[in-house]
C-alpha cells in the first residue's frame, strides 16, 4: 500500500506538468482501447456476473454490474467528451501589480493524488480516471469486489492509453484488494493521497468519513426541499413538484419534503392528485391533511427522511421565515428551491438558505454537473470548504500563488 | 459549550444576511469603543501582566502580552482598515444561461462559525473578530489564559460595537475556559463550528490538528527555499538571499535552505560574507563547504529544519531538476523562490513546484496577505484544499450555486 502510494505520488508530479495535448491524446487512446477491447472487457465482465449470480446478488446489483456493448461505447464517449473540455491546469488569474513592484496572481494546479472508492458500476473506473487524468492528477481507484475482473480489464485499457501518450501508466492504479479493510488503508494514506472521493451508498460514505485522515469530497444526504411561496403560480408549482419528486426517485437531488405557505395550501389537492397518479404516498402535517383527506400523518422522522422512493413529506408553514427555519433544522444542505413571484423573497431565499444549491422557480433535479455546464461530474459535495455542490474538473484542482519580480526585496 | 455553539450558529445566520453597511458600522463602532475604553483595557492588561510576572513568564512573553496605547490604536486602525475593504459576501459570478433555460452562477457566502485558537497576543482578539465580522461569520475565540482579562475587556468593546450596529453580540464570543481542554472542546464542536484557525506555535497547531473534527486552516512549517539558477544575476541573488534570510528570523516566510546551481557556486563566498556580517551561521553540503572554508557541515536534519533563527542551510545542486527534487522531498509547501534569467526554467519552477507560493526573482518574505493585496490576513495555509497561502476575507467565505428559472423542469 505504501509502495502504491509512492508510485501515485511520483506519477502525480509527472501528470502535473503533462501538456494538455498529451492528456487529451491519452484520453482518446483509452477510448479507442476500450472499444477495441470489447471482447476482453465482456469476457471479464461475464466472470464477474457469473460469480455474482453464484453469490446470489439480486437483479438490481447484477444490472449495475453489467458492462455490455452500449456500456463500453458509453465509457469511450465519456472520455472523448472529457478530452473536449478545457484544461483547468496552468490557468493564471489576473496578475496584479503591487506597490512593492512584484506582480501577484494565482495559478490553477492539480490536487495531486485522488483516491476514489466506489461500488459495483464498472464504468466509474473509466469515468473517474478520465476526470483525474484531464485535471492533471494521479488516482488510486478502489472499486467493488464484485466488479474486480471488469475493473482490471478497464484498467489495462487505461494503462495502454496512458503509455501510448507517453504518460506514466501508474497515474491510474486500480486496487486489487477490494475488501472493507482497503477502504481504511486508502483513506488513511495521508502522506500519499490528497483527497478521497467516495461514490456509492450512505454506508460506504460513512465508512470512508470515519476512517479518512485526508479530506473527503462527499454528500451524505439529499433531503431536498421545494417551498411554494405566497402568491406563487400554482401551475408552475405543480409542474416543478411533479418533476422534482417523480422524474427519478433514487437520486440525491430528488424532492423529499414539500413546504407550502399557508395562503397557498389550496394547491395541495391538485398536487395530491398528480402524486396519486404516479403512485407517490404523501405524509403530511395536520394543516396539509386538512387539505387532502386521507393523507398519512407525518412524524418527526419524516422531516429528516431522504426517502429515495415514491414518498413525499408535506408541511404547511407560515411563510418564508418558517420555511427557511424548517430547511435549516431538517435539511441536508444539498438543494432547495422556492416557487415565487416575489423578487424580495426570492432574493432572501437565495442569500439566506445555506445549501450547496439554491434555486428560484426551477426543479431541484437540475443540481447536476452536466446541467450546470461543468461538462462532467466527479461527485456532489454538501460541505462548504473547497468545492460545493456538483464538482467537475475545477474541483479536482487547487490554486497556488505565483509572484513575479525583478529582484524585489521586502522593506 | 453546546449552548455557546448554538448561540454562535444562530448569530451566524443573522450575520450571513447582515448588510455591508451594518457590518462596517459595527467595525467602526468597535474601533471607537476600543479607543474610548483605553483606561479599562490597560487596567485589565495590567492584571494579566502582574499575574504573568508573578507566574514567572519570560520577558518575550510579557512583551507579547503588553497592550499599551499604541497597541490599542493599532487594533482600532486595523478594524477601520477592514471596514474599508470590499465585502466579499453576496457577490455572484457570471450567471450563465444553460440549454435547459435555467441560469446558473455562484454566490459567495460566509462559512458560518469560525473557531480561532491563539496564544498570548491580545490584539488577535480584535483582529480575528474583525475579519470574521466583515466576512459575515460568527466566531468563537479562545485566547491564552495569560491574556484572559485583556481579551474579555476587548470582547466587551466588540459586543458594544456589534449592538450599536444592530448586530447580535453573540456573533463574537470569547471563551473563558482557557486551559488545553478548551482546545479539544472547540475543535470537537463539529455541529457548531465550520472551520478552526489556530494562530500560534507549532505545539498549539499540532494539538488542534490532532483534536479537530472540523477542517483546520493552518501551516505547520515554513521551510522556505531560494534556488539560484544557472546564469542568475549574482547581485540580485545576494540581495534576495540577504532579505529572505535576515529581514526577520522568526517568521514562517523566512528563508531556511539556500539551493545553488553548481555552475553558480562561486557566488557563495559573497553570500557567506553577507551572512557573516549579520551573524548568520551557515551549514552546508560538501560542495558548498568547498566554496566557503570553515562552514559547518550540514546533516540530513538541517534540510528539514525550520530554524526561525540566524542559521541558513546551503546546498549545491546539479540544476533545476535536482533543486525541485530537494524542495519536494524536504520542503513544507509554504514558499519557494527561483533566481533566474531563463524564461523556460522560471516557467517550469512556477508550474512544477507544489507550494502555496512560488516566486521568480523576489524575496520569500513577500508571502503575506498585505503584500499580496488581500488587505488583511487571518492566517497562512499550506494545505491544498479551500484556501492556500495567505488567507484573507475570501478564505473565510465559500461559494454556493444559485439557479434562476422560470418554471423549468428536467426532461
Amino acid at each position: 500500500m505504501q509502495q502504491l502510494g509512492q508510485r501515485a505520488r511520483q506519477a502525480a508530479r509527472h501528470m502535473a506538468r503533462a501538456s494538455t495535448g498529451a492528456k487529451n491524446a491519452a484520453l482518446l487512446a483509452i477510448a479507442d482501447a476500450l472499444q477495441r477491447s470489447e471482447a476482453a472487457l465482456r469476457a471479464a465482465n461475464d466472470r464477474d456476473l457469473a460469480a455474482g449470480r453464484a453469490a446470489g446478488l439480486d437483479e438490481a446489483l447484477l444490472d449495475r454490474l453489467l458492462l455490455d456493448a452500449r456500456g463500453i461505447a458509453g465509457m469511450a464517449d465519456g472520455l472523448r467528451q472529457i478530452a473536449a473540455l478545457p484544461d483547468p491546469v496552468g490557468a493564471v488569474d489576473e496578475l496584479r501589480a503591487r506597490p512593492s513592484g512584484i506582480r501577484v496572481g494565482r495559478m490553477r494546479v492539480p490536487l495531486g493524488v485522488v483516491g476514489i472508492i466506489y461500488e459495483s458500476r464498472p464504468n466509474v473506473t473509466a469515468d473517474a480516471a478520465g476526470l483525474c487524468l484531464k485535471s492533471g492528477n494521479a488516482c488510486i481507484l478502489r472499486g467493488g469486489s464484485e466488479a474486480l475482473h471488469s475493473n482490471l480489464a478497464i484498467a489495462a485499457c487505461i494503462a495502454a492509453g496512458l503509455e501510448a501518450a507517453g504518460l506514466p501508466a501508474t497515474a491510474v492504479q486500480v486496487l486489487e484488494i477490494t475488501d472493507r479493510a482497503a477502504v481504511g488503508l486508502l483513506a488513511g494514506l495521508a502522506e500519499y493521497v490528497d483527497i478521497i472521493v467516495p461514490r456509492g451508498g450512505k454506508g460506504l460514505i460513512q465508512a470512508v468519513m470515519q476512517q479518512a485522515r485526508v479530506p473527503v469530497l462527499k454528500h451524505l444526504d439529499g433531503v431536498c426541499h421545494v417551498y411554494i411561496d405566497d402568491g406563487a403560480d400554482p401551475d408552475m408549482a405543480r409542474r416543478i413538484v411533479l418533476n422534482a419528486k417523480t422524474h427519478r426517485y433514487g437520486v440525491c437531488n430528488a424532492l423529499e419534503t414539500l413546504l407550502v405557505a399557508a395562503g397557498e395550501a389550496a394547491v395541495l389537492p391538485a398536487i395530491a392528485a398528480d402524486m396519486a397518479e404516479k403512485g407517490v404516498e404523501l405524509r403530511g402535517c395536520e394543516r396539509a391533511r386538512a387539505q387532502v383527506p386521507g393523507m398519512t400523518p407525518a412524524s418527526e422522522a419524516d422531516w429528516y427522511a431522504e426517502y429515495l422512493a415514491p414518498i413525499l413529506a408535506v408541511r404547511v408553514v407560515d411563510g418564508l421565515d418558517k420555511a427557511m427555519e424548517h430547511i435549516a433544522r431538517y435539511g441536508s444542505a444539498h438543494t432547495e428551491a422556492i416557487i415565487t413571484r416575489d423578487l424580495g423573497r426570492a432574493d432572501r431565499f437565495l442569500r439566506e438558505v445555506d445549501s450547496a444549491s439554491v434555486m428560484v422557480n426551477a426543479s431541484t433535479r437540475f443540481a447536476d454537473g452536466f446541467e450546470y455546464g461543468l461538462g462532467a461530474e466527479i461527485g456532489i459535495s454538501t460541505d462548504k470548504l473547497h468545492a460545493r455542490g456538483p464538482v467537475g474538473l475545477e474541483g479536482l484542482t487547487s490554486q497556488k500563488w505565483v509572484v513575479l519580480g525583478n529582484g524585489e526585496v521586502r522593506t
